[in-house]
């Protein structure tokens, strides 16, 4: 049995859609950031990180989203979803989700988390963050449409654990100031993977 | 045969250090950053991100140090290296590997690195980043000592991917303001690893 920690509108959905697409047995408990019950002290005892997702395994605590997508395919009996029993195309997987984990979301993070990286009372610096994130984050759409997304899945005609990771992702592309019509295929995909089941459930859940 | 295209005191150091320990058929191919060749057409082609480090393999192109080292270690036979064959243990690998990528290395990168976060002619803003990155790269090596390295490596008494990673990005920790009696377990794991000959030829070769 696992217990997923997630917020609403955070990456935790990346891995909430994965645990219904592979039919895990899980529950859920929902921290709220306006509470910012991230940084609770009960929360810290489960993530010192003070960041969403936790996994709770029936081993221990799992955190971060890429190593959270791997786990969760090949613990439940699903390594195909990551294409593992294939050093390479399993490095072609874990180069993408390490693409959106350090560039894509970093890049996305300087538009509302920007006192992570400078002094909080900075307003001038934050702002300046914010200005550059439609360029940063463009320039990462950019890469993605042109050499990284096969189609009609990320990593071509199998879904993978990329797919619900890009998906989470891309919820925030007009936000971060990136025109949809710059990257179709992008915004194809997130049409195809918000037709799911998976994909519906665990967002109705998050809703609800 | 593999091809690590690399660039002296870049984090290529921690795959480079990796093919050496599992006796891997290897060449090597230095990229200048002081002439700009991340940024060369040629090496564009190989890695169109323009970072480092970039693995040519019989297969295609791989990039990203947490994808590449799970790569050497699966397809060299030495998927015990990462602990793969259980799923738990697999993921705090990716885990611990995920917050150096999108952590440790993001945060060092802004002293460095700034122009990627806000533009580049702003040189208030640049600075306010550079002034940060003892109190986030501290943070994190805080977290590190306390929480994540288990010693005498950082999963315990195996060696693992994690271990060159670390060792890899600890060689910033002073020029990036942290106190190294601040951290005495990081500082005594680095040690550790300079002494194993994987660690001794991989740096030899890149001074060389």
């Amino acid at each position: 049995m696992l217990t997923l920690y997630y917020a609403p509108d955070t990456i935790s959905l990346a891995t909430h859609i994965l645990l219904e697409e592979v039919g895990a047995a899980y529950s859920t408990v929902r921290i709220d950031f306006k509470k910012t019950q991230q940084r609770s002290p009960e929360y810290l005892k489960i993530n010192p990180k003070g960041r969403m997702p936790a996994l709770i395994t029936d081993r221990g605590i799992l955190t971060e989203t890429p190593a959270m997508l791997v786990f969760v395919a090949q613990s439940s009996g699903r390594p195909d979803l990551a294409l593992m029993d294939d050093p390479f195309a399993f490095a072609g997987i874990q180069a993408f989700n390490s693409y959106l984990c350090s560039s894509l979301h970093i890049n996305h993070a300087h538009r509302m988390r920007g006192a992570r990286w400078v002094d909080a009372n900075d307003a001038a610096a934050i702002a300046a963050m914010q200005r550059h994130v439609p360029i940063s984050v463009g320039a990462n759409y950019d890469l993605i449409e042109r050499d990284m997304l096969k189609g009609p899945w990320v990593m071509g005609e199998r879904y993978t654990i990329c797919d619900p990771y890009l998906f989470t992702l891309a919820q925030w592309l007009e936000t971060d100031g990136v025109d949809p019509k710059r990257v179709p295929k992008v915004i194809e995909h997130r049409r195809r993977m918000s037709e799911r089941a998976a994909t519906k459930k665990a967002i109705a859940q998050e809703l609800a």
